[in-house]
């Protein structure tokens, strides 16, 4: 298509609201328009980006015996509430009611939807294993929407659901599927994103994993091992601590620490080392404000989420008010009331010697021993592991945290949405079981998002010719020349006949920097450049947006110049794309 | 794809809740099943067939110079308070608010979306004209959804929003929108779509045009005449009255008429007819209450659409109490109430001799004569208009009136959202002005029922094979036997390397019975059976669902007759799209 049409306007000033690059390039480059809170609109450029995604997804979900099927966005609340969602998850969902005060939701995920779909037409061991997906709007009422499309409160998600008859049959799958996505991403033109195991959160399930696109930017800390290869994210990874620094054994002593409520100041008034100190963080239940102490070491931090797993319901920061059995900033887990529930973090395990909260305004107890003092010392793994820490998996110090957006997600989630929504199959023996389901994610526009944060420059987004909105860009300065606009309508013309998706710049009154701004803002990988200087060598300049290319090419020549090169982006993106039925070497199975 | 794998019930009893056969059908071939009140999922048959759709859809589109753009389905209420629809839409357009107390509501339309997305781009009239759609759910929370996907609560659209700078230009947009959808109806395989004029209601603008398949299960009334071919919905076709019996002319009299509150009962008493009695029907304003009275012909009915339009706001059936100025059941137009605003219809004008209320209980008037007692009778159009009465366009009386399913529509908007929305750009002379709009929908789902509405038989939808979820079926009969499965799985893979769209029934267990009834459910154009019987006779029957081919065809022949069959069923449907540019003469404009 001509530039000229093209609905969307690029700019050149960083929009004063945008904190990550991808952000700032597509809302200046005419991708996106924000139309409220988490809430935007794409502009033809972007939609033909997703639209390319969407066709990636599709045919790797038909290749592993998908099904496309359509949920609605609006469910009514019944079926949440058979799963005990309506009631479990927090203000992400969005709830209300219709004009006849029915309550409804807006669907953030459709485990629900899925079940009631198929619960009647599986009800026989033989229609299994199957797997059905859509490509859908979700609305997750997030509280703070965040980074242009990676975070946002609408957006178009593939989720696949598949149902199995046994474990195994799920594991065989979720196999598949974790090729499938792999080959997305590498079609997709991110091959680099890699696999982290992952908590399964509220979606329930034990297993699953995340596709996460290494970035400094990304908001998911990832945990790599580099001796083994080892990745989870940071709620996945156990935090195995090895204390090299257990302290001289000392005896219990109550000591006056006044004015001295964070461990900074105990420490340095005590003259202590953080490492050698408990650390309090206190959150209180949602059901009942019940309040939950976490003890980790001085210079660990609590993971909220593996907490949660370990209390088993939802908590929140909690409140402390003088009428409480708890004395803030002298929280310990020596002589604490018995009303609060508390957890010890493996990160306090074998110190012999602790400098601790005393449950008294103005004391701490030092040389404190755990196993020595309590009546029972119990860890549990409830803190971050640290950069540096012991790898859960080969066991040595190898490990190091990085930045990572969560570009696709795969879940074993077991029955609980088919107990729970009472969808059961007879077997061979007329037994009635709940079928096992696996359920399969990945943001659409996350993804056109998270490719141009990965592929892009100062000026522009490099969009990998597989997502890219056109393949070819023709810039033809002086269109005012007869001569010049000849040649570049003929190439023009003979590209579209070719199937070439090309986008032509030939606006007579633009001077060539705006041109060649505009092209680096749109990003395609194919640059051709036909002005009077070049036609003075009976050429005109081809180049690749990423630079790797830029040559004189020969007028004769340029067709066919132009056929190859795309031809080599797309087989150098092909060529990257793993087989299916490969071994799942890859799969962060670690022995 | 293997029947057997198919996710999807099918099965023989009509569901209770199906009033039309599309609705049943539907239900019954495992296509779409309910999950909340005007809320279906789509199973993957009915997921195939309206992609297919969205391509056509597409491919149309863009060769009208469209650009795919997508709007978000959760909006903000401050552009709805922009155009003023967020007071002036009723309870179809969904209000809620999210988890910061913002109000929202659930697109059911996307023009203030549209204008949004580019009204700081086209602000110059270089940029113009344009058009950006997108397909896209919508949700209208409907009072009473019914006859399964013709009218829901959640569908979707393809919308489309045109700009221009002259009601010329968007003339000529228009007319070209006007043939892309004739072709979209065409290319689905239902040609017979009409076009009708149409009320523009809550959308603003003047010129509009419903597509409209005609069938007597329509929920709309469609007004025809079979003289000149005047095609128009009941909103938009005048009442041009002619009335033959005027009444001999006689004095105005006071009469009793005792508990007679209905036209029947008047006439009757008074041994009268309806053609020369006058109906009062009353309606109260919205917004004050103030009572509104329309009278028309004792044998007409109100088009409360008309009304509206002529009234300007919003109005509700009354409801009138004994300190009201109106006496229920005894209403005229000769002394009333000055409270009361009324309208005298055209179906009155002309008649000497009237049958009307007194105002008084118990009394009517009889000899009403309005052009001679009232001080000023002025006649508006607020009646439907009846079989047989006289077309507005060439004024024989030839009007008949059918029912349809409106498959489509286009408005002519005007500025109404780009001046309310303050969306301007500045001529050659720059000089600011509003840019005019029009509309351009089709429901997608809807679509896809009235197609199997128009064609379906007592066993199933018989699709089109430009919308069929495939194109062959192969009944593989006795998959049990050797040579007849091997015979099948042969073709069945032949076709799919040939790109032939399959569904092949190879189950074991199931009766021919049963396998043609599935069959019959899924509607596809193109039926093969392959049997143990066929097969000694070296041949396979070949038959299309609508049962105009039914052949024994010979094993060698098998695959070149699907192939030429498959595309002379192609070509049936392509032969009858109409060529780009065709001269508007079926565009319903009567001269």
């Amino acid at each position: 298509m001509k530039l000229e049409k093209l609905i969307g306007s690029r700019f050149k000033e960083k929009p004063a609201d945008c904190v990550i690059d991808s952000h700032a390039l597509m809302v200046r480059g005419g991708y996106m328009k924000n139309v409220g809170n988490g809430i935007f609109s794409e502009y033809p450029a972007l939609k033909r980006i997703t639209a390319k995604i969407e066709r990636i997804i599709r045919t790797e979900m038909d290749a592993i015996d998908g099904q496309e099927v359509l949920f609605p966005v609006v469910l009514p609340a019944d079926l949440w509430d058979e799963s005990g969602r309506y009631e479990s998850v927090g203000n992400e969902l969005l709830r209300f009611k219709d004009r006849n005060q029915s309550r409804m939701v807006l669907a953030m995920t459709h485990e629900e939807a899925a079940v009631h779909l198929v619960r009647e037409y599986a009800q026989s061991y033989a229609k299994y294993p199957f797997m059905i997906y859509q490509i859908q709007r979700k609305f997750r009422d997030e509280a703070r929407p965040r980074a242009g499309m990676i975070r946002v409160r609408e957006f178009t998600m593939k989720d696949a659901y598949s149902f199995h008859t046994s474990q195994e049959d799920l594991e065989k799958y979720y196999d598949r599927c974790y090729v499938a996505y792999n080959r997305i991403f590498q079609k997709a033109g991110i091959p680099e994103v890699v696999t982290v195991a992952s908590d399964s959160g509220m979606m329930g399930g034990n297993i699953s994993h995340e596709y996460m696109l290494l970035t400094p930017v990304g908001e998911d800390s990832i945990v790599l091992c580099d001796a083994c290869g080892y990745r989870a994210n940071m709620e996945a990874a156990e935090n195995k601590m090895a204390n090299d620094n257990p302290g001289a054994v000392a005896s219990l002593q109550c000591v006056e620490t006044p004015e001295c409520k964070t461990i900074e100041e105990v420490c340095h008034y005590l003259k202590s080392d953080e490492k050698l100190s408990c650390k309090a963080v206190v959150y209180q239940k949602n059901a009942d404000d019940k309040f939950v102490v976490a003890f980790v070491r001085g210079d660990y931090e609590v993971n909220e989420t593996k907490l949660r797993n370990i209390v088993g319901e939802e908590i929140h920061t909690a409140e402390i008010t003088e009428d409480d059995p708890l004395v803030a900033g002298y929280i310990g887990p020596y002589d604490i009331s018995t009303e609060v529930e508390y957890y010890l973090d493996v990160s306090l395990r074998g110190i012999e010697n602790l400098v601790a909260g005393a449950n008294r305004d103005g004391y701490h107890y030092t040389g404190l021993n755990l196993e020595r003092d309590l009546e029972k010392a119990e860890y549990v793994d409830i803190s971050k592991i640290q950069e540096g820490s012991v790898c859960p998996c080969c066991g040595k110090k190898a490990i190091t945290i990085k930045r990572g957006i969560e570009v696709g997600n795969i879940f074993q989630l077991g029955t609980k949405y088919t107990e729970t929504m009472g969808m059961q199959y007879t077997d061979e023996n007329g037994q009635l079981h709940y079928p096992i389901m696996g359920c399969y994610g990945i943001g659409v526009g996350r993804l056109a998002a998270s490719i141009c944060e990965a592929y892009h420059d100062e000026y522009g987004p490099i969009w990998p010719i597989s997502v890219a909105p056109w393949e070819v860009h023709i810039c033809c300065l002086r269109a005012d020349d007869e001569e010049t606009k000849a040649v570049a309508d003929r190439l023009y013309g003979e590209l579209l006949d070719a199937g070439v998706e090309v986008i032509y710049d030939d606006r007579e009154s633009v001077r060539p920097g705006a041109m060649f701004s505009d092209a680096d803002l749109l990003g395609v990988p194919v640059r051709v450049v036909v002005s009077p200087r070049n036609l003075k060598e009976h050429a005109v300049e081809i180049a690749t947006r990423d630079k790797s290319v830029k040559e004189m090419v020969a007028l004769e020549e340029v067709f066919g110049y132009i056929q190859s090169l795309r031809q080599r982006l797309h087989d150098e993106i092909a060529e990257k794309v793993e087989p299916y039925g490969l071994s799942q070497d890859g799969m962060n199975h670690c022995e």
